[in-house]
């Protein structure tokens, strides 16, 4: 009996769309950690050079390995680092002469912090590589459809292939808008339109009632695609695609 | 008057306390980030071990840079990680032979997962140092009764030395207890005996009464310190020390 339940075991853990989820929920997690070690090297760099406040990270934690004064400040590295941005700063920069100095042990504390910056980036790189070869198997209908990591985050709302396959499609279009729809249902108002699907870069260029109906749209073509995925283990996503872009092109046409 | 708040702005940032205050929060912050990254290596390793579970982050991050499947596994390296607890888990280990196998790109994402906790212990040393090498200038007479660390914090919750010496004992034995201190103030209950001075490594070994009675000592020893800090600037903890020392063996022989 015990060899049986761990033969179980074995199965459930080895299900390849376990790992996945570790990996969405993972890079989910070192955003946030991103934003954290972001805020902390801001707020303490910006007492030597305020010039700096409103960079992106990756820019910010450029500019800080490469500047302890303003002594070594070049135009040439702000304008690599930060684009067009960085040409503003090297003015600021040069024609404030106020600046306190900063120290030996205190620059290499900074700069480590710059450095874990930008590790994270590149463990988020390595963490979107592996989901999108990963998901690419698990889900090589539902992927045909959208990106790799939004079909990652559908199914980790979903907890795995075979659930997500037994989603009608209003509900794949709600997935992840769950506390939008509690918030409804209890005290009223107007409902969600899209949850995960939000992150679809085909909803930035719509209206707002387009939104909702490209949602859908792309909702009941991921639903026929993940019963797939799950069951007949057809490819049939091309299929799919066509008449998807043929109903986006609709909606897209119409004024609002 | 431009060029007059120039210089005001400059002298308020350069106060060397500024500086500290990052440092320390940006360490308090690391903590966070810390257990973020081990809760997410945890999740995703223990598919494949779950020997590890309730393993210290830094021996659980080394044992993922080292570990890629049951066959790699050694004695030597999982005592090396974490000692008598490794020899337990190498028996665990050798004794379990249900385990799915970890994919190449699944193990690069861990290693890269275990490698941002060890950076992150690294990251932690260096402001470790940076916070104890500028507290014990910023406040030598304080940093000779407490661990730099805890007068760091004190400071970050003062806003500057200067502010820091005018507060009186009872003030600095409750900072870092504000929420417990309003909620005793608002809804009655017990008051809060200590904030910040909870971390003095001191109060390990006493009773929950004498830790007030220990935290009210220091509090009044530190206040004098920090005065002398902000003030006099002389060296006057030996004598402190002295007295603290004497009230701490008294407190400590008292029965409760």
């Amino acid at each position: 009996m015990l060899a049986e339940s761990r033969e179980e075991v074995k199965i459930a853990y080895s299900t390849a769309d376990h790992p996945i989820m570790q990996a969405i929920s993972t890079y989910k997690e070192i955003d946030k950690v991103k934003g954290i070690v972001y805020e902390r090297m801001d707020e303490w760099y910006s007492i030597y050079f305020p010039e700096l406040q409103g960079l992106n990270a990756e820019a910010y934690a450029e500019i800080v390995l490469n500047m302890k004064d303003s002594e070594s400040v070049t135009q040439e590295m702000l304008e690599k680092a930060a684009g067009a941005a960085g040409t503003e700063i090297f003015k600021r920069i040069i024609g404030n002469s106020t600046r306190p100095k900063i120290g030996e042990e205190e620059y290499k504390a900074l700069r480590e912090l710059a450095k874990t910056e930008k590790d994270l980036t590149e463990l988020q790189n390595t963490l979107d590589k592996y989901i999108g070869e990963s998901v690419g198997k698990a889900l090589p209908n539902v992927t045909y459809l959208i990106e790799p990591k939004i079909a990652a985050e559908l199914l980790l709302k979903a907890g795995s292939v075979e659930r997500l396959a037994t989603f009608p499609a209003s509900t794949i279009q709600l997935l992840g808008a769950e506390k939008a729809l509690f918030k409804h249902l209890k005290f009223g108002g107007r409902p969600p339109k899209y949850g995960v699907l939000f992150k679809l870069p085909q909803l930035g260029n719509a209206s707002k009632k387009q939104r909702g109906r490209l949602a859908r749209a792309y909702a009941t073509k991921i639903s026929i695609a993940a019963r797939a995925d799950a069951y007949s283990k057809r490819f049939i996503a091309d299929k799919l695609k066509e008449q998807l872009d043929k109903t986006i092109a609709v909606i897209m046409e119409s004024k609002d």
